[in-house]
């Protein structure tokens, strides 16, 4: 399988809107979800001018119905709402790629440490707020927004992803369509209750290094 | 201040003995504490063959008493139990550096899972197991045994260490006496919260690449 579209929900956020531009320069055609279609389109002009790719905006319940695979970048305050709103627009067979972070800043705590989430991580939140038919995957925790927004710039670190072996190679895709990126395959989608919490480490790592860029490789890979 | 002699609670397992290895190699003077001084002592002879320096064997008792600065590498399912037995004997300023992690294979399930632990992290029981005078770090969480053991190999990743302030310079000397290995200050202890799971993430990523060295590095770290 080739991808050639992808929606991002969430899309017009530092993280959404960084990776719709990684996937437009790649050739992707990329449309961006917003609960406020003016803004979905505002972000793809933006992303358009930015990259010199068209590229599309649309309400979140849009971008679901229109898309096979999308990717779910919101703040964790918002994710249930957002999930339940696009609940009954998403395709039977749709892949959904989570990358929300349970920061406990979601409640007016702090960014460096997280909630604990009833169904274990907000991936799996995600995937029961979806219907069955749908495969959830959790991915994209642990880039740093700002580099990836500089598309001069090849990334660093590794995307880490969970979740079912049907949705693996899809998520491989579209990372290594982000040129340098690596996917590792992290488990299933339970996994992510490790793998969500890296995002606040590395925003305390980030304070104490006074850097904006903290990421995760894994060291000792063969290949 | 200058770390010349160490203890390793544990140091008779796989990564504790590792441990030892790297550290007496590196000219520091290592006591291997155990259950039953016995087998300290006949890993403290293991060591100096291996490494050409003397090393010393004890119980974990007096392992403790005897120094200022412990490391403790011991499967959760005895965690408590060995803390307990220790904490009267434990110097009132030590600082003590837990590399436990609680893995639910502990309690006969899998090592790619993890227990949640009341105080919230191995780190953080193993400190209220002790005075409050005591310094309670944790570190060594990522490290794969198996590349520990191969002294003549530099090791890859980082060691991701959490706890006070006070501990850290000690905790970076013990990290920087073995070449090639980077400090990382991970935040306070309660971060061990999130360091302590990713070994479970690690030894799952193990399987699916079928190696045994997969570790941790932090990218985009200024220096």
């Amino acid at each position: 399988m080739t991808i050639d579209r992808v929606a991002i929900i969430g899309g017009t956020g530092d993280e959404g809107f960084g990776l719709a531009l990684r996937w437009a320069k790649a050739g992707i055609e990329v449309t961006i979800g917003s609960r406020d279609a003016a803004r979905g389109e505002e972000a793809a002009r933006k992303l358009s001018v930015m990259v010199g790719a068209s590229a599309h905006g649309a309400t979140n319940q849009e971008a679901a119905a229109a898309h096979d695979v999308f990717v779910v970048t919101v703040p964790f305050a918002g994710q249930a709402t957002i999930y339940k709103s696009i609940a009954d627009h998403v395709r039977e067979d749709a892949i959904v790629i989570d990358g929300t972070v349970p920061v406990t800043s979601a409640v007016g705590g702090r960014a460096t440490t997280v909630l604990g989430v009833w169904q274990g991580s907000a991936a799996q939140q995600a995937s029961s707020l979806l219907p069955k038919s749908v495969t959830t995957m959790g991915a994209f925790h642990t880039l740093a927004a700002k580099a990836v927004h500089e598309l001069e710039t090849p990334l660093e670190g590794d995307v880490l992803v969970c979740g079912s072996k049907k949705g693996k190679p899809v998520v491989r895709e579209l990372v290594e369509a982000i040129e340098s990126l690596r996917f590792v395959d992290a488990g299933a989608l339970d996994q992510a209750r490790i793998v969500e919490p890296l995002t606040a480490l590395l925003i305390g790592i980030n304070r104490r290094y006074k850097t904006d860029r903290a990421g995760v490789h894994i060291t000792g890979l063969p290949g």
